[in-house]
């Protein structure tokens, strides 16, 4: 079953025969949003009736300029084009219609259609480069899954049996890239990671052509030699002495926290590797109450991440316990120490206190010399969770934020947010040496092995829960020799004066309220844009209701237009608002304007 | 502490006024190895006392000739070199040691820079993409890591203060692919993924392109699309109805086999996931004792990732219940259900049962039908770990291999393995809807959401254990679209037809003797290379002793003469021997028969 050959024939150019015309790079004007409006409030889009951007599109597809996407008629000029808009490329005649992925290398004569057929594609990603950084350009071409599902001007996102010709696969490449969003565009503010550094992209097309893994010295010497050195210099940053201790790159900042609940598990309960958490008593672990986020999937929520692990590792979510936190989201050093005392008394023990540098929402730092303190006291594992806030370090103004987490045993700190680097790019740092081994090794004779010809210890396989691991190292070793420490704190103070930037502009503004009083600990400036109807209701619920629908409704424009992104969540008891994190290089006092600017306009009339 | 920028000055170029020879690319003669193995017993190296390799560098030091990657002692002329090699670049005069990262976009007329300087590096990939795949070039040129630690030639891993210039990153790029392992030349054997796939390159180009991570359509809509399609796509051709279910793309079969484990226990014990393990009864898992292979870390070994699942999931590795394989390592029926009976006797619930198709050394495919049949009786989930031979099911030819995977309850299929796709590719299939999301979700109103625009069911990142997900699916969809589904037909045909060739060319050959009888379900073909002076050895302790040196020295002395690699590992009580694995559409019978020459001309003499 499921295999059947047929005479399916879809490996022909879909689409050179039609003429379309695309979205061009002329600021976009929103004219219809008036109609737009009016539609918003429909319920959800379907297939007859996809509502606002359906509209949006047709008067857009009348309207807009031949723009930088647009293919030609005839499939032959659908690659000559770019050439006349400065490529560098000796481009060649070549004629990719009538050629396929079975004529690239290995085949023979591979080499000259496979050098081609590369360049094109650099062709079209250096286009991309260019527009990302273009103001003039969309962050977007927002479109609902059915219409990208029914194949937009011919975009089939559909496998077929039978292979595309490269000139397709070409068109393929052009188009995912137009359907999608531009994360490093000065405008995009919508996620912890944005930006798009030209080392780190050079990087990880290096990475991508070596095509190893992280498992042995073996098959990955330069790049395992270069994680450890990097992660030795983070230990140093992070203030251990000589930078000793353990680590490992992992997936993500999720991963690297799990990492840390297991760490601490093997060093207090080491049976627990070989007869389970029966073996154990009932433990429990404690984290910020920010965790408690309504779950909302357009944002990272790294607090979520401990109560996964928790979840994931057996403990339970309900041995989990929540930290109160102050009014600026910082957990309250005595709320946790009641709490161990209480579970203690219930019997439990206390294992794991996670100590979050940088909360996703509000960018809150804990304190963690406090926190350190009550761990030490009753002797419990200290992970500092520094996914978001871990940059801050590279910062002399702004590692004070950190100040402790020299104490902490474990770290996570993701390169891949506040330092820029591409995803994925996130460490867990481990202050004790051994565990990281001891937890995940399988076989204690791994140590001994006589037989190869190189020193085994340089092997990173057993302290992964992986086999094969991707190499997440080189795109960051290579930024920072481009750019080196100073070039990082640059990067760190520059965007936490930009967020200064913001703050001082619309803390006293009218139409605006802080969710939190005070400047910002780290880039997250958390607003609400209270829209002119709104601002002479009394402070009752039916106001608290209507506000909560404004950030939604101006999100959704925003993408609609494509102009910028930003995001938003309610938090506890605080209906929706604006969350602004800046992370990106790219962006400037202008472009903090300019979402002002469009927050305002998009929002005056709701 | 930690940060301190001082008067380092390691920002400049380090290496322009050193004149260096390399190796070249002409057949490595390895005339050194009479020497060499004179020094191969002798204990491990040292700074002072590097052993084998340094003499081989030194002997190789004078015989080479100027190779490719050589530089002149000009740092001007570092990348003009390139041009004269049929670069197909406009290179313009562009003086990159005056230029530095922070001159790129976005910096201000940042523009030109930039896309030199990525013309660049892909100047610098096209080339080793060039020679990847001609056989006069060299598999790799292998170093011990003090000598990459101590800097060759120049060659400087460590971190610095200061900037160093995009000329400086530029020769660290190729540094970093001269000191590196070809995964891709036609010679690599030595893991499950080998190959460099063209179509699959530039895929993972485009994808750090654009990068975004899959957490939800908001920022990666296509992505998110092509995964679900793909998903579906490939549980059809497992087999399930329709192609219902579900699915994710996870960082290896590792993780993918840890989901499963997941799900099973959530299918059958959701209270876990609030109250911990402790809320279940004694749960066991079972999978192949060829588990138990003896961890080399030059293998992966996927059956590891059941035992590191029970560990990191709170199982405890002792409730992991390896079963009993016939000659061929194909697990036997009877032996899994007389365990389920002892472990219901003793008190146990039997949760979970992985059927391992295409075991990571024999290539073994258990018999999934007849374990089915347990599964069903006994309340178990059935998951089958084709992580490496999941590949098969593309191929009408081999599928049956898989008889009875449209059974299984979730199947793991790396298509990074078999199927050629760059690293990282691995999917995790549920059949029952839902399940991931139960698992995972840590908000129950997620689905109620109302305030997004679109249909958030496309969002993922509630399935996952992580929050940012790296994409993994464009180069697999475009790969699918270029290939399709023939195209990896034929490559898995190809592959299967390859090992064949090995094993008759083997299997009766003087000096081989075969680990296993009878031909090989997979491509491995597990073999002893036997050198002369052991062939009339009686068959007792001291052969067996000496046999199990000899796979470890022919694959040092492979590796320092960088002509071609493949694995080796002990099994049980089996001493060393060779596994060779094919995945490399690269691959050819005259590379196979490279591969048996090279052995026995390193070996004639041990």
């Amino acid at each position: 079953p499921g295999l059947d050959f047929g005479s399916s024939s879809s490996g022909t150019t879909q689409r050179g025969t039609q003429a379309r015309a695309h979205c061009g790079t002329e600021p976009v004007k929103c004219a219809m949003f008036g109609h737009a409006r009016s539609k918003f409030q429909s319920s959800s889009p379907s297939p007859n009736n996809p509502g606002f951007l359906q509209k949006n599109n047709n008067v857009d597809e009348k309207g807009r300029i031949v723009g930088p996407f647009t293919e030609q008629p005839s499939p032959k000029n659908l690659l000559t084009r770019d050439n006349e808009r400065g490529s560098r490329f000796r481009h060649t005649e070549t004629d990719f219609s009538n050629l396929y992925a079975r004529d690239l290398l290995p085949a023979k004569n591979g080499e000259e259609p496979t050098i081609q057929f590369l360049l094109e594609v650099v062709d079209i990603l250096t286009n991309y480069v260019r527009k990302t950084f273009d103001r003039s350009t969309k962050v977007l071409d927002f479109h609902h899954p059915h219409q990208l599902l029914e194949g937009m001007e011919g975009f089939n996102l559909e496998l077929s049996d039978q292979p595309e010709s490269l000139e397709q696969i070409l068109v393929d490449c052009r188009d995912t890239l137009k359907y999608g969003v531009r994360t490093g565009h000065p405008r995009f503010f919508n996620q912890l990671s944005t930006g798009l550094d030209i080392i780190g992209l050079a990087g990880e097309w290096l990475t991508s052509t070596a095509n190893t893994n992280m498992f042995t010295y073996e098959i990955a010497p330069v790049f395992v030699l270069m994680e450890q050195l990097t992660l030795k210099k983070m230990r140093e940053i992070v203030g251990w002495p000589n930078g000793e201790g353990d680590g490992i790159f992992s997936p993500g900042g999720a991963i690297s926290n799990m990492y840390s609940v297991m760490v601490a598990r093997y060093k207090h309960y080491p049976e627990v590797k070989t007869k389970g958490m029966t073996a154990a008593p009932r433990l429990v672990l404690f984290t910020s109450e920010h965790s408690k986020i309504t779950w909302k999937p357009q944002k990272f929520s790294h607090h979520y991440s401990i109560k996964k692990a928790s979840a994931v590792l057996g403990f339970g979510t309900e041995n989990l316990i929540l930290l109160k936190t102050d009014e600026r989201g910082r957990v309250i050093p005595a709320d946790l120490e009641a709490k161990v005392i209480d579970a203690k008394q219930k019997g439990c023990v206390p294992l794991f206190v996670n100590a979050t540098a940088g909360s996703t929402v509000y960018g809150a730092f804990d304190p963690i010399n406090e926190i350190a303190d009550i761990c030490e006291k009753y002797n419990m594992w200290l992970h500092v969770d520094g996914a978001w806030g871990g940059g801050l370090l590279m910062s002399r103004k702004h590692r004070h934020k950190l100040n402790g987490v020299e104490r902490a045993n474990s770290v996570t700190w993701n390169p891949h947010k506040m330092m820029g680097v591409p995803l994925q790019c996130s460490a867990i740092l481990v202050r004790e040496k051994g565990l990281l081994q001891g937890c995940n090794s399988m076989c204690a004779g791994y140590l001994f092995q006589p037989d190869k010809q190189y020193d085994v210890t340089y092997d990173t396989g057993d302290k992964a829960i992986q086999c094969g691991r991707h190499v997440d190292i080189f795109k960051f070793w290579l930024m920072w020799k481009a750019k080196g420490t100073s070039g990082f704190e640059k990067h760190i103070d520059r965007c936490l004066e930009l967020s200064e930037y913001l703050y001082n502009k619309i803390k006293n503004r009218e139409g605006y309220e802080m969710v939190f009083q005070g400047q910002p600990q780290h880039t997250n400036v958390c607003f609400w844009y209270i829209p002119p109807s709104l601002r002479d209701m009394p402070d009752r619920e039916e106001k608290r209701q209507r506000l909560h629908k404004v950030a939604p409704k101006i999100k959704a424009m925003m993408m609609e237009c494509g102009t910028t992104m930003v995001g938003y969540q309610p938090q506890g008891d605080k209906v929706n608002f604006f969350r602004m994190v800046i992370s990106n290089p790219a962006a400037t006092r202008s472009d903090i304007d300019f979402l002002i600017d469009e927050i305002e306009r998009l929002g005056q009339d709701l």
